[in-house]
């Protein structure tokens, strides 16, 4: 009886399952689904077809060796390209869990010793580029802020220093992720992986419950978040740069109207990324559309990210995007502030074109 | 000429009152009303039950002896339960004028010697105990903030000691009273009173006009509140506890999709308080339903709390809530988002099972 | 295929262009925009008068000799008022730049010298009554918060000093400046000019283009922005005064609710302006009176002020913010909340009285 009933049926309709579930038929429900997950044509690679999937993006360690993305990319009639996303963050922060780690992994997976500053930005590169080899197109930032002062060399050198030295101070540390942060918008602009920033969550709100279950449980909770003051430095270099492209996400729903939105409109290199996680509904679909519209455009939209880690709500999540933006535009036409011509092509551009030029590589 | 006009032209007819109110018939509606209110069934014991009002929970001070509870529950054929709620805002808060009067106070009603910071809580626990059996389900905490953060024993006391004296800093006092915070819901889990937290009020904005009338007198208003990151202490200790329940109110509508429906969906004990005060209006209800139902559901919904000083609006506002709970939920049906039998369902449970569940004790 | 369309389309169909603009009829469209404003009835004090403009407010440099205002009233059979605002937001921003010439520019513009506080506030003094002799009703002020905490003379004083020798420090700066926006406040109370406060822009985002083009060009942007707290002093002085009246505008939309509202539903002297600049849109506005209306009512809105550069976009923008109300008062009126009747007096009062009651000096 929630309002998620609605991709719940889709899903649910998707196995051949057409009864509303219930505790009386959960067993019933279950091995209807475990039944048709055991035929062929409920493979995963059958189901990549089936969904009408071109490209899935999924996020990598920058030292993974993407041996399963060669190897996906060796089957031959595999309906769509998995890629591989560039996601630093634990390699950016010296007060992530397993940084001093990563500088060991980093040296070991890209050849250049990490423990020097300089060495540090080349093993990033080097893997940056290891990743584009692969098929990459985007990196992906989930920070604590967006933050994103850059530091002078000096200062730089000296705070490496002293975070492999575990001197760094929890100040420090900040300093150093934004700084990094800075250095990834400036090598986004020499190989043109599109940036992805995400801020604004709260990771392992529940500590007995992270100390019991481990990360990614169920409590990393939003944040009031603001881009326009952080993101400054980073924009103000790169955000005119026809190299440049990022996409701002976001979870506090306050900043499309007054941050994101307005820094699309003006800065060329801003995108809006869909509203996402705990926004990735109807109503909350809705909102964001009337909030982001009237100052950025369509144009700005980077289109529907589903970002799930179930596989087979892929299309549900799409089809009730659609439905959502058909909706709002349908909307514009019946109060006469767009053409039904207009709201067809808008909607065939955020579904279809959009978003493979937003997350096309803005260099060759 | 305002949207208010609904609930008033309610009030007003369950008056008999049914023309128009303006300046020109002020005055004899003004005496219709005067003539009704001197009739027997409009006394209030007779509204009571012609509003069919089940429970109405009162806010008291923690050294109140209610007798006016004791006498009103020893009234034959009363058609409703009027029940205390613990209110210890001014106990907690060195800051608050007449905490160290209220040290005495504790001290007389409890037995117990509040000027030791043991002492002090024993008294606290006394109180709550003698409020549950005059009839109390819940404690109501109006704070500046939410902050939670607990003090070290010897901290604690060593603050305690200060306030007495009057040498507490501003700072001291409010880590004093954010320790507070999280000792109520410790005493909530030994004694299951259902805590009401409703943060983010700046009182008495208005110094001269408090200096001549006093407190409540209209110019409370409200900051810009987070729930996040404060309350975390209490939600990590307490959160996960099934003799706890906590419920969250905001008069920043900022904080329901950001904050409290994402608590309310991974904390057990998080329950979402309807919108109030400043938020209690067809429009603000309409917002926060779709802000928070679609993270949290509807079964984390506290019901309609009506808040009000004035008894004779209660079915007004409640038949308000109501048409605008079914409003959003007629939507989600003609939406396809839920079908009309669990919308039927959902609505019974809101305003029937729900309210009773939530504040009911969690231990006997 | 943007929602601007019905805006453009409204402003192309007052120059008689009735194909939809497009790249292909691009330069027929520009010729014919040329042409017409070519004719005699598109000359400025024609369109005045077609658009039927009855008042039109500029904002003015406090300096200015505002010769062209006096050349306009001059003019016989003009069909509209054009009338000053004094918007002296660099004459008291001791970090603004430019404040130092300021001062001389004061001096000799009102013959106090402007080098002593004392003579600094009278200056301003002067020059808003000149301000007022030549037709003004209204100040205007921009600035980064609200803050309005007033000095003490012997700190002003110093503070004033210290700018003029240029070793005021940062914090000083800004104190000098909330100190101003109080005096301001207090001037509003002798003279009657009407305030209008718009905080929370970041000016010159993008240093570069800032550097090449100058200020405003287009990245002056949002930032979250807080009423209740920094504007308290002001409004604890001022807020219950006959004389005083404070118009605030916002670009946070989250501060109608929470913020401004609240605080004009409370203080006498506090209306709530239109939704302005990047919430000037339909669905924006929309949002404002649902968020706005409920708190504080129709009679403590300002009216709609459309703040543009763009003189042939007056009539289109205020036809687009009419058109929003009545449908806002329809959904009313349909869900019986509002009578037709009174709909009918609200949207009447919103366009034709309010805004001239409100924007009207409160002494004579």
């Amino acid at each position: 009886g929630t309002p998620s009933r609605y991709w719940l049926e889709s899903e649910l309709a998707s196995f051949g399952v057409t009864e509303q579930p219930s505790a009386e038929n959960a067993d019933a429900v279950f091995d209807a689904i475990g039944q048709r997950l055991a035929e062929p044509q409920f493979r995963p690679r059958a189901l990549l077809q089936r969904y009408g999937i071109d490209v899935l993006a999924t996020t990598d360690d920058p030292c993974s060796d993407l041996s399963a993305h060669a190897a996906l990319a060796a089957v031959a009639g595999l309906a769509a390209r998995v890629i591989p996303t560039f996601r630093p963050d634990r390699y950016l922060d010296p007060a992530a869990p397993g940084w001093l780690e990563g500088i060991g992994a980093l040296t070991d997976a890209s050849g250049h010793d990490a423990t020097s500053y300089p060495g540090y930005l080349d093993a990033l590169r080097a893997r940056r580029r290891y990743f584009i080899e692969h098929g990459a197109t985007a990196t992906d930032h989930g920070v604590a802020d967006a933050g994103s002062e850059p530091l002078e060399p000096a200062d730089a050198h000296r705070l490496h220093g002293a975070a492999l030295a575990g001197t760094i101070t929890a100040d420090e540390a900040v300093a150093y992720r934004r700084n990094m942060l800075f250095e990834m918008a400036r090598m986004s602009t020499e190989d043109g992986l599109v940036m992805q920033l995400h801020p604004g969550i709260l990771r392992n709100h529940d500590r007995a419950t992270f100390e019991r279950f481990g990360a990614d449980t169920g409590h990393d909770l939003p944040l009031a978040t603001g881009f326009t003051e952080p993101l400054r430095p980073l924009l103000e270099q790169f955000g005119n740069d026809p190299r440049f492209r990022i996409v701002l996400f976001t979870v506090d729903e306050t900043a499309f109207s007054r941050d994101i939105a307005p820094l699309a409109g003006y800065y060329p290199a801003v995108f809006i990324g869909a509203p996402w996680w705990f926004l990735d509904a109807p109503d909350a679909i809705g909102r964001f559309r009337s909030a982001a519209v009237e100052t950025a455009g369509f144009s700005k939209m980077a289109g529907f990210v589903d970002d799930t880690r179930a596989f087979c709500s892929i299309p549900a999540r799409h089809d009730m995007s659609r439905r959502s933006d058909a909706a709002f535009l349908a909307r514009l036409v019946v109060e006469h502030r767009m053409s039904q011509h207009d709201a067809v092509a808008t909607i065939e551009n955020l579904v279809v074109h959009q978003p493979r030029r937003v997350f096309t590589r803005t260099v060759a």
